[in-house]
């Protein structure tokens, strides 16, 4: 009887399909089997007590922020605290220029919504961010890709594309420590793909949850500083980010820093799609980052993934096949691996669980497929042993490959 | 330069504009005004100890389920007490045909996402809920409007236009203490709609997030109960309820009860979208609901909104020209006020903010117009002696403009 509903679905929701890595998960729960499949933070990161302190805080100060109804753009001292925290990477914006989403993924959705029509153009990475793919394809726009390299994305390739006539929508870029490829836009890129911005009038949706999780010199600069840097405004850019990466991402709560008059319009779309995000959760990240948890908090957070990942660069380079190649991330959580062309990761996954090991094959990183020799590999979540020991399996069951190949 | 984004708007986007409603609230924020035009509920009505009392519960218990990313389907402890309650309301669902959404507005917008194309026919209350409208009109269908009266809606009336042919997606119907009215449906126009929908293959969207605030009498039965009671499982109905109004809308906690399949296509596109509701959030209503805060609580919420109704009822019978009309509402939070027909709220609302007090236009609640001569008041936010002098202050102006137009 199910007819009844389902003789109506609108026509893009025949585009949503269980992604992969929602059914991946469901596989790699087997106890025995070591995941670098997922993206979640690890458990020995959350600030626990600081967090309970902050909620108590919250409960004793003004609890009626944490209950009652709330605006829109979120809640006015955190969309406060935001401002500064960028301030503080040198994208000097107001507080109104700050609208505080549930979650990156939100953001996403709203920008998707508010800027895609069928068959319109938008740019991605090549490979990208799979959330993003998940948001608007329902949208069916048409996906152009962008080639992405250690460097980060080719600007000199996205020149090309612009140069050919196409107008797109957007372009999406995770700036630094993308996932799924761990790698970073070069400094020059970054200044170039700025002044092409401005050359092609083109928006820019910058995705930065990572930015903060550097294990190596220096925090990146993120496009929305050098858009404010060279023309006094965030004119270019839309910022995303989010608190799920150093605080917690089970409160859902990010942002979007864009110009106001594009904020005034995501925030008439937000009103209809949620009101406004929770506001126990706003009123306790607030809290939480008055009191300086931040500063104090993520350097712990750099510490136990610097570790993990010099921990699987090491067992990478102790345990791969010489045809095996990799990124070299200096940050996020994830590691990329690209294996020679004759192998097929997806393939690859059923004998990898067999073999008690788990990764999520690259090709649903490809907005119009492609990267089927390519898998992705998260380093935050397991521990150093578990790290040592999944790498190990992987090892060894390519080699087995490799054997069989060459026999 | 805000061309550069704005130019490249998706084109359902310039049907979203800033709400009425929005708009007023910051007119109403002068301290002098009384104001009737919000639908928030009493702040001391929020249990705050007790939700204090359950946050540290969960921080102690488990701390990991409200800061770890969740599924997107809801965490499951809060599904099954959801599951639990509609049992006692008479619809026994599965843990699993329920899926928590972030307040009762996402899960409007999900359905209108999931089942509106540009230009299909969907059924709605004439007048119906704001929210609904602002969620669904981005997606440009056609409303077609049916008319409510002291028994909510005509289902005579919707019997018609199923007969003429239209092939609604759905019929949206909030069934109890209707916003903004304040009627309820009668019982026997619940049995006859859920025989309609059964006749014409008819989807459902029951929005009951009033259904507990009843002042006089039962509980009405949601029609998800009579679904199930003639057929056996939710076949017609999607139903939608909330915490909003029984423990805090801040914390953006609602739920959708439905068939298994459409709950899948949900959470497809839910994945997309926020990838799940705040877990602090879930946790900490989950937490209070089991300690027993619903039953504890909610009696109490009955009796301050139940003498604030009462209060407001008298006062209107004391104070109104003979020639205005108003609901007699058993429940919820709102009651609907019609002015002679050569009135027009929308134009009178500025003489209002003159005389100091405030109320909601009743045509912003009707999806293709009229209604102009209509207004919402809410009974829920202001004190029994705001309601007092603010219906004073209404009554007072609306006599000048008879005296006026006798003159």
């Amino acid at each position: 009887m199910d007819g009844i509903w389902n003789g109506k679905y609108a026509r893009g929701t025949n585009l949503v399909t269980s992604s992969i890595i929602r059914d991946l998960l469901h596989l790699t729960q087997r106890p025995a089997v070591i995941s670098f499949g997922g993206g979640l933070p690890a458990p020995e990161c959350f600030p626990t007590a600081a967090i309970q302190a902050a909620t108590d805080e919250v409960f004793a100060e003004q609890p009626l922020a944490a209950l009652q109804y709330g605006p829109t753009e979120g809640f006015m001292p955190l969309r406060a605290f935001v401002a500064e925290h960028m301030a503080a990477l040198g994208a000097k914006v107001s507080s109104e220029q700050v609208l505080i989403t549930s979650g990156s993924q939100q953001a996403l959705d709203l920008l998707g919504r508010l800027m895609i029509d069928a068959g319109a153009p938008i740019l991605v990475e090549d490979p990208t961010y799979l959330g993003a793919l998940q948001a608007w394809r329902p949208h069916a726009p048409q996906f152009i890709t962008v080639p992405v390299d250690e460097q980060g994305v080719q600007v000199d390739a996205l020149e090309r594309i612009l140069q050919s006539g196409v107008h797109p929508r957007f372009f999406y870029i995770m700036s630094s420590f993308q996932n799924p490829m761990g790698v970073s836009l070069a400094d020059e890129r970054r200044h170039a793909l700025i002044a092409l911005a401005a050359r092609y009038r083109l928006p820019i949706i910058e995705d930065d949850p990572y930015g903060e999780l550097y294990y190596d010199g220096n925090r990146p600069t993120p496009l929305a500083a050098i858009d404010m840097q060279m023309h006094g405004e965030l004119r270019h850019v839309a910022y995303l980010s989010s608190f799920s990466k150093l605080l917690s991402p089970g409160m859902r709560v990010g942002w979007i820093a864009a110009s106001p008059s594009l904020l005034a319009k995501v925030a008439q779309l937000k009103q209809g799609m949620d009101l406004h995000t929770s506001s126990l959760s706003q009123s306790v990240v607030y809290t939480a980052c008055r009191d300086g948890l931040l500063a104090a908090h993520v350097p712990n957070i750099r510490q136990i993934y610097r570790e993990r990942r010099d921990t699987m660069l090491k067992a990478l380079h102790r345990t791969m096949p010489r045809t095996v190649r990799w990124t070299h991330p200096h940050g996020g959580m994830f590691i990329w691996v690209t294996l020679p062309r004759y192998f097929d990761a997806t393939a690859l996954l059923q004998t990898a669980l067999e073999y008690d090991v788990a990764y999520v094959p690259g090709t649903c990183f490809y907005a119009n497929g492609g990267g089927s020799n390519s898998l992705r590999l998260n380093f935050s979540m397991p521990t150093v042993a578990q790290i040592e020991e999944g790498i190990a399996r992987l090892g060894t069951m390519l080699h087995a490959f490799a054997h069989e190949k060459a026999a």
